[in-house]
This record gives C-alpha cells, structure tokens and sequence, in this order.
C-alpha cells in the first residue's frame, strides 16, 4: 500500500497526472525517513527539513505535524518489517497547461514505505570504494528537490564502476557524495563540509557528528581538499539509508591501508544506541 | 487530444505511474516544436537535438525520425489552430522500485499540442525588460532536461518582478536566459555565448544567426560580461516559442535608450520568411 493524496492504495495503482509539475518540471521535495523498531526515527528533524525544502521553492505545507505523524503511522501498519524507510515526496500539483511560472495548486503527495535493512557491522568492516567527480550539480544543494538527474547520471556512474558512492568536489574542495555527505578525519579530527548552499544539512550527518563527539572526537566543519580526502586517516560517507559507511579506497587509492579505522568503529556503536532511543 | 506511450487520449485521463522517473527523479528530457502553418518547423533539428539530449543520459530513443513524424502528425490532425506548439517529454520510464542508478526500461513518451499565437510586430516592438541573476544551474544546460527547477524558481522571480525574462551570469559571464538564448549587438557585431555545456544550443538560436547573416550583421560566438549587456546597443532573447524579442530594459537600466534597434526589425523580418520555408 502507498499513500497517494489522501487515500491508501495499491501501489501500482498510484498514478499522477501528466500535468503534475513534478512530472513535467521535478518541481518537487522530498524526504526519506527511517523507521526502526517500528519508530519513526528523528520525525521531527526530517519535518522541519522537509519545511526548509518547501519554503525554498515556494510550495505550501500541506499537512501539519500531527497530520503527517497520523499519516505515516496509518501507512506503517500496512507493512510487516519493523525496520522500514519511508519515502515522502511532494510536488507542487497538477496545473491545467505547461509553463514554468506557478500559479497556487493543491500538492501531490506521495508516501511509500519498502523494508530498510542496514548493512550489519560485519559487512560495513570489509570497507567500501568511491571515486571523485566534479560536482556539476546545480547551487542549492541544501533543498532536497527531486530534479535529481544530475544525482542519477553519477548513480549510474557508481554502479558501472563498481563503487558504492562518486565523492564530489567543486574547484578542488569536497562537497558532499551523489547521495550522502562525506567525513574524513585527519590529525585525529573530524572535518566535513560546513552547511550551505553546496550541501545537504543530512540528518545522518548531524547523528554522526553528535556519535563523533561522544566518541570525543573533535569536529572541524570546514572545507578540505581532494588531496586531504586522498590522504585522510579515515572517510565515512553517511546517509539515512546507509547510516555511517567506511570508504576505504577512493579512485584505486587505499585509505589507512585499506582498513577500517578506529573511529569508526566507535561512531558506528554509538549510532547503533541512537537508533534505540 | 494528447499522446501518451501509443495512445491518443482526453488530456485529463493521460496519467502516469508514481514509479516514472520522470515523477521521481526528474529523470527525462523535452522538446518544443513549433507548427506553422500546419507544417512542422525544423523538425530535423529538433530531433536532432532530442536525439542528443537522450544520448547524454543514457535514454535508448523509442522512435525512429519516421515514426516521430507519424506520430506528430496524426497528433496534429486532431487540433484545428494552423500555428501550435507541440511538446513532446520523453522519461526514463517506471521502475518497480525508487532508486537513483537505472536498469534498462520502456521509456514514457508525453506528446501535446498547444495554440501558438506569436506576438505582433507592433507588440514587440514596444521591448521588453529583463533583470540579471546569477546562474545557478546545474553545468550541463546543453541536455534539455525535465530536471527544471531551477528555471522554474527563475520564472516565479521574473513573474512576480513583471519582467519577460532572467538573464543568467556565471562568474560576470552571461550565459543565457531562463528560458532563452542572448544576444548582445556592440559595434555593429552580434554576440552570443558559444555552443557548450553552459547553454542550450536554441533552434531559434541558429535561426537568429541564420537571420543576422542575412542582415549583413557580422556574428561572433564569444562571451560577453553582465557590463557589457548592460552598454549594449541591442539585447535580443530567442526561444521557440518566443521567436527573436528585443529587450530594452535590464535592471532599470536603459537598452539603446530604451528603443529596439534596427538590426532587430530586419532579423525578425527575416525571421518571419523562415518561417514559411
């Protein structure tokens, strides 16, 4: 069952119009919640992020808090698995022609909900590869829009070179991955991206910053280089999906030999009791 | 009467599934084509292009240029105005499942048709306004993508800023408008930004410059800075729909003391006689 503007229905049911301006422009947000135990997992940090995406592009809200926590819990007990990830995406509706200006139009919304199974501790160990691209993504990176070709093509790049994650980089500094935000740690500190316009605020990634500290790692929000993610003691990609992922070979280079490090271990365990909170 | 995957259909029963990636990912591309006269406009070049666009991201073509034709054409016998715009939005088609990278699927293909009621002489000439905004867009505008909300966001702005267009700079260089090409006229030179990855190569982009030819104005496909447009002695925007449109205002700031040019009347002249080729 999926959730298509007000109604439960199968999903192969679900359709849109053709002149729903997500279709026609990918004038739309979305979110991807995680759901563990059958809990709704930082709710209310993927809301407020969802409401950042919407204010951005202009779309009003369509539902309250209460009504969104009453629709995805509704959603939810149509599946089995306790561990789900939900999938939210809303788009600014159908209009009655093409034109990209927008006049004021009910959102679609779309929820559908697919069983989420984490990589165990044992296969996350093994280490995992990326290579680096240019980041040819548009400016505003910090709303999560669903005009996302630009994230498909280097998707598609990752699957044909066999690497789990391309790392992005503009003018030489790292950004974020195609599809998570990227650590490395370096003199026993930990430096990501700072927030801004070239990077998706994840919620993972304050997770991780916040095992980080608790792992009494020190935090450097800053900039590096692909030089410094070259020669960084440890990388981590993390997204909602993948949690806290170590990358261990970026573009035919090993990083730490190719092994795991120490800090990730401690972070991932953390993250693992936040998961339970 | 629209087209969708082999059918003409009611435009408000042609639906899609939430499972296209056109929906999802904005994972598509476009084509507009005018009709004049009853008579596809350079329906060569805009498959072509199309042909192009669907190279770059890796979507097999659904059609062959002759099945094109039957399928415009037959699209065409059901609308009465002679002049129309037919757009024709080709996606990457419904997956079983949400995910970035693709696996090989049917393609959706969206065809409608609209009335073309091109300005006037005598309204054109009274010129338009622009304002510049810095271009934000991804680096690959050459693909003419459904990934398009960016241009979106541009044509809100220059809605609510009643103004006909946004020209786009990056790094002081301008590279096109939201949904145009620009050309400058210096010293009885017209200026355009070369073909490239920054800029969509406009059918009605080669026409302009077909038509400048025409009118002995010498072409130099180089770029040209926000100062420069701004000391111009003309401005024109082109686009399929639009045609050749002289802008006479940027900014708040004059264009050739806010009079269209002579190099103007002659290309649209020109333009026209095209038209009927």
């Amino acid at each position: 069952m999926v959730y298509l503007n007000g109604n439960f229905i199968k999903k192969n049911q679900a359709s849109v119009s053709v002149m729903d301006r997500g279709f026609l422009f990918g004038d739309g947000v979305y979110e991807v919640i995680p759901v563990y135990q059958g809990k709704l997992f930082r709710l209310t940090a993927h809301l407020k992020r969802l409401q950042n995406s919407l204010d951005a592009i202009k779309i009003p809200s369509p539902h309250s808090n209460n009504e969104w926590l009453e629709i995805l819990n509704q959603l939810l007990g149509y599946s089995q698995p306790l561990n789900q990830s939900l999938y939210l995406q809303i788009t600014r509706g159908s209009d009655t022609q093409r034109r990209h200006s927008f006049e004021a139009l009910t959102p679609t919304v779309y929820i559908e909900s697919s069983p989420l199974i984490p990589k165990t501790k044992q296969a996350l160990k093994q280490g995992f590869s990326a290579i680096t691209q240019t980041d040819i993504r548009w400016s505003r990176c910090d709303i999560k829009a669903t005009s996302l070709l630009a994230n498909v093509l280097y998707s598609q790049n990752a699957k044909e070179n066999q690497v789990e994650e391309i790392i992005l980089h503009r003018n030489d500094i790292v950004t974020e991955g195609a599809t998570s935000n990227v650590f490395i740690i370096k003199n026993k500190t930990l430096f990501t991206h700072p927030s801004g316009a070239h990077i998706l605020s994840g919620i993972t990634r304050d997770l991780a910053l916040e095992s980080a500290l608790a792992c009494k790692l020190p935090i450097n929000e800053s900039v590096f280089s692909v030089d410094e993610l070259l020669n960084a003691d440890e990388v981590w990609i993390s997204s909602s999906t993948r949690e806290i992922m170590p990358i261990t070979q970026i573009d035919n280079q090993l990083i730490n030999h190719g092994k795991i490090g120490t800090y990730w271990e401690c972070v991932y365990n953390h993250y693992q009791q936040l998961k339970n909170d």
